[in-house]
């Protein structure tokens, strides 16, 4: 298993079935991780590391790949792994209320310009004109509506009163009539909403999909929350829109890397307009330790039974 | 009128009524106030500044003191202007939702930690000591339950699904109804509470309130947030709450000022755990249009009919 941050007391019931935990150190290029599977059977993935074709391939005796959390897409080539038989799982749901609850959290932080605010007033300041607005007062715009875009919106709409739209590959009459949220198309959504919120998994359609054309269309001053992974955000567009006011601050959990040419120009011209955290919205206690149990729980299925109910990939067959 | 960021086209219909507006520079002494009220009828206070007996004496012409904002107790001598006559009003419910949306927005940070992960994780970087934990999973104990109060109470509720339990001078059955909120005795509230928030206005009853009676109870590392004023907190049992790690970390709106010798200590020794905003709680655009456009109509209710439903003292009779 890869990544920090887990409780070794969640493993404790694979070594009772005589497994043995292997834990590397990260971060884990492609030869190193093919190295690390050489013999396993199950492969949790807690890190940063690509599964690609190449190790699993590599990877002989491995049936299982459980991936830490839901959007898998960028991690596990899992059209590989189908190909392969290995089983490939992810665990809906158990960050569900951790992430929605952090995205909200940087919705007002940015909203309310908290960042700026941290420290005392300073004598003589004068607010008049940069009074935020209530949050109360904002159109919310949601691009994405699965069970993290739909927790947002929910407290969005029970706790703070906020109108909400949303804009998805597939439209939800049951969130629309439950939460009382509205469906636009993407252009619209952009055009409408003060405050547009990225909560889509990044697979090959999503890479980019807030490119110019989306964010040339928000309101001058919108405010852009991407708690999704970076790469859903074209950098260049995003850099654009900052330059000419369309954005006036954007909010990142984890940023783009350091072979994105234009990540560097972005902090480097708007330091005070990125929010940016460093890919935490599912590290709570509660979160990591119902993906865990959820991904060893999915380990121990397939290895048992030869298949779990949280697979995502359509393997003809199991392996073996 | 005093303080800052007060929109002037707000104050147009009092000089369609031919008063003359003056906005004296701040801060006010007790001598400064007492000369800018020569002369004046009507008073709007959006300073610092205090009204105090002897200013409100010298005051021969002065018939209102429209307060901007609830917590007027420790700002004007409402005692002093009830034996003269001159009415002060106050603005419940202008900044309710500024309030406790900002509440609730400090509450989700410092239960998150966000400040210590504003800027990227640094590579390596281990979470697995300091995960934390999810805010419905945490008990958060609310002090006072008006307006301001029940507000909180309901986004956490309705919003974010945590369970809330309450303290508060009188008794609440419909909030507990309405929201699934449970009374407490303020010492078991706080021995209850992982999130302690206080938000009462201040008075000689409310000074000091939270004393080391009341934060040694509270549960090993908790949070204290406090956006009522600062004077509620005793500096001297928040020093040993700090210390002794009953208070993992405390959240100001507003710090004690210069004259608090437990300031300058509280800032030295515990940087990293005081989480201090500048009294910006009811700053945003939205609340400071309804507060100013709330006072301005008291003053004219006032000067016109010699009354106003938003009155806080109990003079026996109009002044003139």
């Amino acid at each position: 298993m890869t990544g920090a941050g887990i409780d070794t007391a969640l493993l404790e019931s694979l070594a009772g079935q005589g497994l043995t935990v292997r834990r590397p150190a990260s971060p884990l290029t492609e030869d190193l991780l093919a190295r690390e599977l050489r013999g396993a059977v199950a492969y949790l993935h807690g890190g940063e590391e690509r599964a690609t074709a190449r190790v699993l391939r590599k990877a002989k005796t491995l049936k299982v790949v459980a991936f830490l959390g839901v959007g898998y897409e960028n991690f596990v080539d899992v059209a590989a792994a189908d190909r392969l038989g290995i089983a490939v799982t992810n665990t809906p749901g158990a960050a569900t209320d951790a992430v929605a609850t952090f995205t909200v959290t940087q919705i007002v932080n940015a909203n309310l310009g908290i960042p700026r605010h941290l420290g005392e007033r300073v004598p003589g300041w004068q607010g008049s004109d940069e009074l935020p607005h209530e949050l109360a007062a904002r159109r919310v715009g949601i691009i994405g509506m699965g069970a993290n875009g739909r927790r947002i919106a929910e407290i969005l709409r029970r706790g703070f009163g906020v109108r909400v739209s949303y804009y998805s590959r597939t439209r939800r009459p049951d969130a629309e009539r439950d939460l009382g949220i509205s469906y636009l198309p993407l252009l619209d959504l952009a055009a409408g909403s003060d405050i547009l919120v990225v909560m889509v998994p990044e697979t090959g359609e999503t890479r980019s999909m807030i490119d110019s054309s989306v964010i040339s269309r928000m309101p001058e001053g919108a405010i852009l929350v991407n708690t999704a992974r970076p790469a859903i955000v074209s950098p260049g567009a995003l850099y654009a829109g900052l330059e000419k006011g369309r954005v006036s601050m954007a909010v990142f959990d984890g940023f783009y890397g350091q072979e994105c040419e234009e990540a560097g120009e972005l902090r480097r011209d708007f330091p005070d307009r990125l929010l940016v955290t460093g890919h935490i919205a599912s590290h709570t206690a509660e979160a990591m330790h119902r993906m865990v149990r959820q991904a060893v729980k999915s380990i121990e299925n397939v290895l048992t039974y030869g298949s779990d109910e949280h697979e995502v990939g359509t393997r003809p067959r199991p392996r073996f």
